[in-house]
């Protein structure tokens, strides 16, 4: 959280622990210190969904994810910036990420072109024609005043041909670099010390990943993300190739995998030296009913907590854990009350805020081994457990 | 709210203060005193849609409102009983008022069938068959532990004859007799003090609305509900009404005028000398985006709050107007942000409570004519208003 008391110039990036190649380091931004190993809540549109500024902070959520193109496309960037940015617009006083928009480009918008300038897409909203240039999505982050600012990538898509994958990773790297000139040029009128991070990519070769890495690895971006990973491949495929990737990126910056994902896929990014992950699954699962648990997933909808007077997770302190049953919280989620989104969303954020506090708390201890294997041993059964009275 | 220091007698209703027939007064429960006049919002299912206690409690909304025939089919007034009863199922604290389930019956039921015994009708959810009668709906609000309790009623349609409100005027005084006799022999074994209210009703026929309450005024009913108004008659004929109906109730006893309403509804009622008020009215309009403010209603979806970083209403002080531009709940609500629903649903919470807060002020300070001539200059327009800037 921000703290005027403890300003450090921002993009400072300090290691404090290391246990094997897991990390426990503090990344400086202009609205405070980002802790990390960290999990950053996905607030789409300006507001991560179902909850409010309040909860994120009684949650104790450090850093959130605003996405370029949402934002771009409604309320526009430059009404974000009329009124005094994305922290001030949402009334979230902590740090925000903001992504290169790169990847709803590619996912949400029905037309696309890309050419050496940038991208021309379709808006998903109204089917209006846009450009993104590197340049553009630079201007737009200022725009939101986001903390930490990606430059503009392709994202490739699972399956895509090496040649393909070779032509793209080179249009990326020119890309990250027209991003970094845009940056610097853009420094002096800037409202704050806005971050520029670079995304990676390659596909599924390693050789490529390489070579994308040595495109930007010498350059003075703040932190380097790893993009075109969870997109539909097999875990096992994932996992290789964040082993591989993870091990190339300098160590004195910040690395983050972007869009993952459940609490396994993030204590094993931890164990390869990831620091930042985002993902809208605790918020979108939540309004599923599906509620992670220090004993595993549970979906609230079952007629087995119709009677329960137990809270959702006894290891749990949140809001939601505090006050209600899981017998009021079936209730509400089957009769379709707005509430039952709230207090599942509050909840699941809690959950992957702690474990990533939990897993922090393990490097600097040297335990993090441990902790890895006991949330293993909790989501190694996928379906749905029975958690006997 | 509840506070044991203060725990007096439920039941006792001490007039404070009056200010031409309208009342400044305070009914004491088993779970604390009710300030009255008092809006009482509505939580149908046990929960006030879209907020969180936290939210009530924040707001200092008093009394809430549960609505018997919703609990007695989900989750089912014996598994409330299990958990405790309301105020412990649902995590409030402060005093519940249970309605009959009447009007629900008469009002979402396909299917329903009036004799001696009670009334027979089809679940609006499955189909399922239930019969309520006085007994088991003294019963069910028990189970339910409300604080205070309605007597089973026939809510008659707007436009029914003379003969058959005739008809269901007497049958309802039978009801709200045999549901006096279970009170008193369920008084024993009950949770907590729970008080018992007849509903008086009588149509649109002055000398049956008299009759209804000479039926019941006498008997030791902790308070007396008016009926069958606000069910789709025009606006004059509820007022003459209610007028008729009030002056006849006695004065050492509770008013609670069923279902109204809006803010001008609010203020008249208060004039004529009731009580107590409740309505879907400021969480439905929410969700629908229409606000109320000093300076009337406003709908929030219109473009003129694109970029209007001003707060709801500069005299309010919720959670919502002390943290967000109108410009950012615009945003909110037209990309169909789950949070617009219940900033919004705060915001007219706030409104309405505020609204009984200031009547029972001015009441306190003989200015109650000149707060409801201010009430009445801000919503005789009934379309939304522009503020201008």
């Amino acid at each position: 959280m921000h703290n005027k008391k403890d300003h450090i110039t921002p993009g400072l990036f300090r290691i404090k622990a290391q246990d094997g190649r897991a990390r426990r380091a503090t990344l400086h931004t202009a609205h405070g210190p980002v802790e990390t190993p960290v999990f950053m809540p996905v607030g789409t549109a300006g507001s991560v969904k179902a909850v409010a500024p309040d909860d994120l902070l009684a949650i104790g959520a450090g850093i959130i994810l605003g996405n370029t193109y949402h934002l771009y496309l409604r309320p526009g960037d430059e009404l974000v910036a009329r009124h005094g940015g994305l922290h001030q617009f949402t009334a979230y006083p902590g740090p925000f990420l903001t992504d290169s928009g790169g990847f709803q480009v590619f996912s949400l918008s029905a037309l696309r072109k890309i050419t050496e300038e940038g991208v021309v897409f379709n808006s998903h909203l109204d089917g209006g024609r846009h450009l993104f240039t590197p340049e553009k999505v630079v201007r737009i982050q200022r725009n939101l005043n986001s903390d930490v600012m990606l430059a503009l990538d392709e994202c490739v898509a699972y399956g895509s041909s090496r040649e393909y994958t070779e032509k793209s990773v080179r249009l990326t790297s020119r890309w990250a670099l027209r991003s970094l000139d845009a940056y610097h040029a853009g420094q002096a009128e800037a409202r704050s010390d806005n971050l520029l991070f670079a995304v990676t990519q390659g596909g599924f070769f390693t050789d490529l990943r390489k070579a994308s890495v040595e495109d930007l690895c010498c350059r003075d971006f703040a932190g380097f993300a790893i993009g075109g990973l969870s997109v539909g491949e097999p875990k096992d495929e994932m996992y290789a190739m964040l082993d591989f990737t993870a091990a190339l990126l300098p160590r004195d910056k910040p690395r983050y995998l972007m869009g993952v994902g459940t609490p396994l896929d993030i204590v094993t990014g931890i164990s390869l030296g990831i620091d930042m992950f985002d993902c809208v699954l605790p918020t979108r699962n939540a309004r599923n009913g599906t509620l992670y648990t220090s004993r595993g997933k549970i979906n609230i909808k079952r007629r087995e907590y119709a009677d329960d007077d137990r809270p959702l997770d006894e290891a749990c302190n949140c809001y939601t854990c505090r006050g209600f049953s899981r017998a009021y919280l079936r209730h509400l989620f089957v009769s379709g009350e707005l509430l039952a989104l709230r207090l599942n969303s509050i909840h699941n954020l809690a959950y992957f805020i702690d474990l990533t506090r939990r897993a922090r708390a393990s490097i600097e201890n040297n335990t993090f081994d441990r902790f890895k294997a006991e949330i293993e041993s909790v989501f190694q059964v996928t379906t749905d457990i029975r958690i006997e009275k």
